[in-house]
């Protein structure tokens, strides 16, 4: 039996966790539970459990850190630890308040299942994730055990990295694009699991390539996999992932997706090297900017929403407009990205806001910038982006400059016309659930703040 | 018209160059002439004219160094080097003697185009490559203008680096398979030509990601491409070709070649970890040795000789034959490679002697060579290949140690033995033209001093 929880208000209040942690009897949780995901609405924690672990960056009171265990440590309701029985349990004997918190994936430490927790602030700004997440469920339980299966190998170092960024807490949003189309389109096969985790994979792959490629240390507030098995690993095991991606592909055996998949393949890693190629060129245009994002970020988005109407055999116009939904909600997705990097709430973006900055990078915010900007400006920013040479305040005057040309305002508002771009593209679709969720999905992308 | 060169022993002893450099009336290459390649068998060359290419290294006189130039430099034969019209020229006016040199490829330099030249007793040894060069020939003239045509790209970079590879005169063992067993079994279609130049893709994005993994300097004699673009272009691009290499098998659209390469390119990968996970693991046994090539080295040459039969949609017997005399051509060929590494000519390996044993790597002459060996001998192995702690004369003794146990010699009994594995495994086809070459192949592997 995998972890499940799930929360709900009982009639006088109180709140209810229904946990099943593991089989009765079993005092710890199996190899092959401890690496299972699972989307759970709600689950309430006692914080002075949460406490020992966000002693390391405590931010904002119970939910400084993203990681709660649930094994080894007191029991938050009172009980023995190893007697959790699998039916619900009224939280009676807190002795704090317990808070309501909204986890949303589940991921392990060692052998220790950890619990992702989001404040219920972001909860409500997830909403309009929420559904799709309701949509997808289903499905996306398959897919999860698709992706837990071929990233098995005998090669014990392969899902042992492999997992670390599996089971990091992304969203999944890319094949969950794959789904909703695929219900859009009234899909009848089983065929878009596979699709659907050969997305998942390739993305995967991208991110394991990428953080060699940017030397980047950590990725959703995690280490990445090249700090702990090193970028020789990283490399290889991306190159695995796309190989199995490419296995699936073959699996489901429809040539057109495999079209589809192979050309966003080649186009994410063209997109790749054009990135590097204009590292650290303020020079770069706008134009030449888009180029790149929509080949490293918008393809495979575009190829996640793509390949279901062509699965499903449905008119080229389908096709089409899912493509182009897909497109343009990457882009916004990219740009949103890009602003947050500098405006947003480092705690909740898993990364630090200023690592765009760091690194050299250039995004629309500094493109924007540099060509709005003054020499004195101009010179800024070739000493810090161009030259690397960064004093403390840098950041802080980096971002006086944005938001004095108000260049973090002009990307959001980019990212706004690629959604209702996205937006438009559906509207051949009839009203349904799914197309209303996938419109849903291009807010989350233009709101959110993580 | 692309660079041609041919030359013959005319009637009186003297050897004529049958060249056509470019257009009459045109001074230069153009940029799509000088990256053609082709193979020629023989060329003559002016020794002052080799000699301005080999000061840096000249190691035996006139064939020192493995490039020269048809641009730019004095006429060898004395006439106006503006002057090349494309018919025979008889070489008669030359300062001192000519020597024959067997050229095998062709690369650029800038936009100059240079051969690859190597010595008479070296092309004396191909001689068992010839039969199968004569039968591939006119196909892989037109594999290599499809790698020429997707090496391409907008993002400047990735040509590049791509040519850089893919004209450093690798003898594309691996598609000439292809083409050789796609006659074998009398294929009669086209798509044969794409599913090689794929095969020739993927080993070169292998070859990409190997040097950054190896953290190699030097490949085939020349700097490797991390060295110049950098080990984030290398994986990129190693990304791209493999993109490009699935594009070009979509396009054929056989579903069981694109199973056979999809398997080949998870294999390759996972192959890739073993063998990273068991560097500088002196306890490797023979058996996970194996496992670790059969994986990295002998998947693709399986999948390459594989492909053809399946393309073909010939009987499963067929298939699964092919599919074994690719897996043991590539086991005895990878073989070899380890035994000359520590045996081989420098000059001629394009990769100096001993590169395995600096970097630590763990290949059948160390295994046998440990495992026969006394505790002190261990120790010296422990020392050298697990701590890295190498000293000037551990490599000469480490070659006395293998040579005292034989190491060698079994290490190439075993290439032998899998070659004649190989070689039985086509005994299911009636005589033919291609597959005696095939034969011959096994021979040019196991024999090969380079």
């Amino acid at each position: 039996m995998a972890f499940q929880a799930r929360a709900r208000h009982d009639n006088d209040g109180s709140v209810i966790l229904d946990t099943r942690h593991h089989e009765a009897g079993l005092n710890c949780f199996q190899p092959e539970q401890s690496i299972t995901r699972m989307l759970v609405k709600y689950i309430v924690c006692d914080p002075c459990l949460v406490k020992q672990r966000t002693d390391e960056a405590e931010q904002d009171g119970i939910v400084g850190s993203d990681e709660f265990t649930h094994k080894a440590l007191p029991d938050p309701f009172g009980g023995d630890p190893r007697a959790h029985a699998p039916q619900p349990r009224t939280v009676q004997r807190q002795r704090e308040p317990v808070y309501p918190l909204h986890a949303i994936a589940q991921r392990t430490f060692g052998d220790l299942p950890l619990g992702r927790v989001i404040s219920m602030e972001e909860a409500r700004e997830s909403a309009d994730l929420q559904s799709l997440l309701d949509i997808v469920a289903e499905d996306m339980q398959a897919i999860n055990r698709i992706i837990l299966d071929k990233a098995v190998s005998d090669v014990e170092m392969i899902p042992e990295l492999a997992h670390h960024l599996i089971d990091s807490g992304g969203k999944r949003l890319r094949p969950m694009l794959t789904i909703a189309a695929a219900k859009l389109v009234r899909y009848g096969g089983t065929g878009h699991i596979r699709v659907a985790s050969a997305v998942e994979f390739m993305h995967t792959a991208t991110l394991l390539h990428d953080d060699v490629v940017d030397e980047s240390a950590t990725r959703r507030g995690r280490k990445t996999a090249r700090m702990i098995w090193g970028n020789q690993a990283s490399v290889l095991v991306g190159d695995f992932l796309l190989g199995q991606a490419f296995r699936m592909l073959v699996e489901v055996g429809s040539l057109p997706v495999l079209k589809i998949m192979s050309n966003a393949a080649a186009t994410i890693a063209e997109g790749e090297v054009m990135q590097l190629a204009a590292a650290k060129n303020t020079a770069t245009t706008e134009d030449e900017y888009l180029a790149i994002i929509n080949a490293k970020t918008a393809a495979l988005f575009s190829a996640a929403a793509e390949v279901s109407p062509a699965l499903a055999k449905q008119p080229a116009e389908e096709q089409s407009a899912l493509k182009s939904y897909g497109k343009n909600l990457g882009l916004a997705f990219q740009l949103v990205d890009d602003a947050l990097d500098y405006a947003g709430d480092s705690a909740r973006l898993g990364k630090s806001t200023g690592d765009d900055f760091r690194e050299g990078k250039i995004t629309l915010p500094v493109i924007l910038s540099f060509r709005r900007g003054s020499t004195e400006e101009r010179a800024f920013w070739n000493r810090t982006i161009v030259e690397g040479e960064i004093k403390d305040g840098d950041l802080e005057h980096a971002i006086a400059l944005m938001k004095r040309h108000k260049a973090i305002e002009a990307t959001m508002d980019r990212a706004r016309s690629y959604g209702a771009i996205a937006r438009d593209a559906l509207a051949i679709f009839p009203d349904s659930r799914e197309k209303a969720s996938l419109e849903k999905v291009i807010s989350f992308c233009v709101n959110r703040n993580h």
